[in-house]
């Protein structure tokens, strides 16, 4: 046991990313690794939002939205944008994820086939592992375009996808294991087959240097209130390439997508940019809390996130092997580059082992039927919150008998 | 003048409604007269949601989501419901009006129709002075369900429903004349022309008693961040009768809708109540900020306050005609009875002379080409500042010559 304390000891003061930590307001009695489910909220959002209700709200009344709150969802999207990867004027923040995905598929249904003139597809092909709201987003998508579903692991594209795939939605990692997929590799071979592809991030933005415009990735949704840290349930983002703003037509075609919102014209005319992916109103307190919550990534490397979280995942897993050995199942990947950054741990009990768990003060979460996840967000975890979970995982396992 | 500075201050000292004004963090130098757009922030809020970031996500963290964040688009309907006359279990608040009107519209298209047996009814009935987002979704969802759209007044049915009619989408109140209109009278029509109808509540909600169970009203939308004071961008609600639930199949078919959530099934199953209106992961901050801002109505009689509105609005049109005489003219309706708590006045200038009250502390607001927009929030507004906005009013136009 003090091998392993003495050595998250040492991981933790060779931490390049240690004094980030601070940025967050903790519990100091917590170990939170449940970040890859509700990120914990940076120092600074309380005080910003006390000026948003107070000042903005309260005494700049209407006259905030010029001021800042209308172009809000660009502004933060632009915020986003060097996280996954994103020239500035790509990404808008508006909406959830579920009404995101609707937005993009329906959009990605309308375009016009990759290669032209190549017509008929009518095969909408979704990852077979999603977190469930994709596929129910992807089966109404598909009620209403008449298009077809057709399961589909990320990295078993072949075979299937073929000329008959128009569209290919994809998790970037999937939420119960925690693999990572091969993005470069699937987004490739989408396009290699004449399809287009849609990414959902929720799972690994903030995690690792995500590049959409390099690898020539067709549109994206994300979370943003996991590794963003961006508060519950803040809103979703889109990424719709500049190349392709102009083809994208979704059918939430509200009046914030509109070309003139204020004209107050009877037609829908949509932005000529990425404002088009907005709907409705925008939802400026949880919009304006998210973006004070996006600054602690200012100067931060998302290389050395990466590093971290590798280094912080595989430690845990060895704690685990070392303290619990075949009492539980490891079910995240045991390579590094294939795993985000989380952990899961599969045992018939998980669902009691996570409540008495969260009765030791270090919570993680359960996912059915059988599955622990402890996620592990960089910016504030420490090596030592590691060894301590995986210690008290053991003795919970121990006094269960 | 003096007389009606003196009328303003005794209709002021015999206000029933007077002392709720203090539940409001109002700044005391501004004549806010644009709750109809954005109501001003109930005094509670902010301590509120400093409560829900600091303890409720600081340190509750995940373990607030069983602890009143997953049921919150409930409880904050049920809430609302009593203010549109609807039972408990009818209401839910997620996502925005657009969004909203989309899901609804939709679902109503695919109802099964209101007589047995009377199918191939294939047009949308649009409210032809609709908020523009009203219209735009409308498009679009006759677009994705091969309806087709036809405009009209919703007190210029006659003539336009009939057979072919599916689905009526109505607003209550004209947002930009302040016209309200017969809900009563309308939805008997659609009744009888064997149509369904969609009420948009957004310029009535917390107006005026609504009785949208009494009258059979199929479905409503209505925003709640203008007199409910919801904060900016607040996520609207939806109303769906009980009878009505089991046949309401939207398209933004979430996680959030489904019968059990974190059962992550397979496939989309809609929960059997008003919750399968609800789509992705719910806005927390946003809702509760909503759920402490709908406590200023508690113990408040919506009928006295609709009649201080009739009186407010009143005086206010007294107070123009006696100060600016012709120099303007009030297009929102004279007698009380078909307006709603705005009073709209024409002028070629409107934009700049919005512009020039603002800059002496009253606020109303512009809508295009020539409308000037004062509203008049009964649970704060005052007869006082009704004299006092037309008197700067009359001021600013003497002054532009």
């Amino acid at each position: 046991m003090s091998g392993l304390a003495d050595r998250a000891a040492k991981l933790d003061a060779d931490d390049p990313l240690a004094a980030l930590r601070d940025r967050f307001d903790l519990d100091p009695e917590v170990v939170y690794l449940d970040g890859n489910s509700l990120g914990a909220p940076p120092r600074h959002v309380a005080a910003r939002m006390a000026d948003v209700i107070g000042r903005q709200w309260g005494r700049r009344l209407i006259r905030s939205w010029p001021e800042g709150w209308w172009d809000a969802p660009e502004r933060v999207g632009d915020r986003i944008a060097p996280l996954v990867g994103a020239a500035p004027g790509q990404v808008v923040v508006a909406d959830s994820t579920s009404v995101n995905i609707f937005k993009t598929l329906v959009a990605a249904l309308r375009m016009p086939p990759l290669r032209p003139g190549d017509n008929g597809r009518d095969e909408l092909v979704v990852d077979a592992a999603t977190f469930p709201t994709d596929g129910y987003i992807a089966a109404s998508a598909a009620e209403l375009t008449g298009a077809e579903l057709r399961p589909a692991l990320p990295d078993e594209l072949d075979g299937v996808l073929g000329e008959r795939t128009a569209v290919v939605l994809l998790n970037h990692v999937d939420y119960r294991t925690g693999r990572l997929y091969d993005m470069a590799q699937a987004t490739r071979k989408a396009h290699d087959a004449g399809a287009r592809v849609v990414w959902d991030l929720c799972h690994s933005a903030g995690v690792l240097p995500i590049e959409l415009d390099a690898l020539g990735v067709d549109l994206a949704v994300g979370c943003t209130y996991k590794f963003l840290n961006g508060g519950p349930g803040a809103p979703a983002f889109v990424y719709v390439p500049h190349r392709l703003q102009e083809k994208f037509h979704q059918p939430l075609a509200g009046w914030g997508g509109h070309r003139e919102p204020f004209a107050m014209a009877p037609e829908y005319e949509p932005a000529p940019n990425i404002s088009r992916a907005r709907a409705g109103t925008p939802d400026i307190l949880s919009l304006l809390a998210l973006e004070a919550a996006l600054e602690v990534w200012d100067g931060v490397d998302l290389a050395e996130v990466r590093a971290k979280g590798m280094a912080l995942t595989g430690f845990f897993a060895e704690c685990v092997d070392e303290l619990l050995g075949d009492r539980v199942e490891i079910v995240s990947p045991r390579d590094p580059e294939r795993r985000g950054h989380q952990v899961s741990v599969r045992h018939p009990a998980a669902d009691r082992l996570v409540t008495a768990l969260a009765e030791r003060e270090v919570i993680g979460d359960f996912r059915t039927p059988d599955v622990l996840r402890f996620g592990f967000a960089p910016l504030y975890n420490t090596y030592g919150e590691a060894r301590r979970a995986a210690e008290t995982l053991a003795g919970v396992l121990a006094a269960a008998g």
